[in-house]
């Protein structure tokens, strides 16, 4: 959207605008309720109050309105997780903040982790959406001189192929409850740092969220 | 299937087999034909050959034809790596070598790269197929003090998870030439190598495989 742009939005704009909304939250309902793969269209359409046909003018595919759920949520942690770190002057710790809020959010809100992690649109979407913070975040421990990378790209999907990889164990239950800290050690370790450093920064106490940001899931 | 068992197999027995394995190969055929989404059952059936209801006897949905189909090729790969490596002392080698072959393998065969990479059942798959050689492998280096990780599991599942994600970058061509080299590289820091080890390790030439495995995919 252009600021130049100043034609008032039409009332079938508006309108679009809210049925894509209310599919949208519909969906998100659904599937924290009784999971996507167990989710017809038609029942997101009745959730919505809409009539089936009208999906197919906002989405492709059930995948292609999980990928706008996701999309939607993980913007939401992304800005919970700037809001948390805003104070942290060392950047490896940021990172670290940041692995160790996705690992615990498994643990916490466990029907968002299942909607990250199953998916094939997740990891289209983990890259969209959460690939701009994680990229800003690496670069800057690259100039800081705290990161060693040879390949920022390969790092940065390295490093979320292994979170969402952690964060299925956890869902899984099959990882202990410091998962957390032990994943965002690995992870340090491979961006450079050395054993001892990963260690100690990975095992500093976790910041306070600033403000109780509204549960997206 | 035990030795002691001496009863023979029945024909109902061995024409059951016959079929799944038909509708094994006609899957693996359509798929790196014409990809996964865009196969359907029947096509599989009537490329195999047998009766669209008897798909059904086999397998529950299309999921699971194609973690057979993965299961299979898995282990033949693990095989080869194995006999790749069966000369190597350093167990971090071993890693190392095994983490390229399957990032090489992306380049390679593509189509077999994305059965793998793209769905759902892929890490349930990758973890039942590769977890035990896997497995073994990072024992050995942490038996040979080469490795120093606090959680096995959560490591195996970390280093896993980025080989996928190193994986579907390779795929989608959005990784240079070296990203095996690269990522063995991070996966064996991760594991606790020092920086100048990993890629000391990393860089090695790769062994010859010993004998010319028949093309799994």
């Amino acid at each position: 959207m252009s600021a130049v742009t100043t034609q008032p939005i039409g009332r079938h704009t508006r309108r679009r605008e809210q049925t894509r909304a209310k599919l949208i939250s519909a969906a998100r309902t659904l599937f924290a309720r009784q999971g996507v793969d167990n989710t017809r269209i038609n029942e997101i359409t009745d959730e919505a109050d809409v009539g089936f046909g009208s999906f197919y003018n906002h989405f492709d595919s059930k995948d292609a309105i999980v990928g706008a759920v996701l999309e939607e949520t993980v913007a939401a942690h992304g800005a919970a997780i700037d809001a948390m770190t805003q104070g942290i002057e060392d950047p490896a710790e940021v990172v670290s903040v940041a692995h160790r809020y996705f690992v615990n959010l498994a643990r916490s809100d466990p029907d968002w982790g299942w909607l990250l992690v199953r998916l094939d649109v997740s990891h289209d979407v983990a890259l969209a959406a959460l690939g701009p913070f994680a990229k800003r975040d690496l670069s800057r421990g690259i100039k800081a001189g705290r990161f060693r990378v040879a390949d920022e790209r390969l790092a940065l999907l390295a490093s979320g192929g292994a979170m969402l990889a952690v964060m299925r164990g956890v869902l899984d239950g099959r990882l202990r409850r410091n998962a957390d800290v032990l994943h965002a050690d690995g992870v340090l370790r491979l961006l450079g740092l050395s054993a001892a450093d990963a260690a100690e920064v990975a095992g500093r106490p976790l910041p306070k969220a600033i403000s109780p940001a509204a549960p997206p899931g």
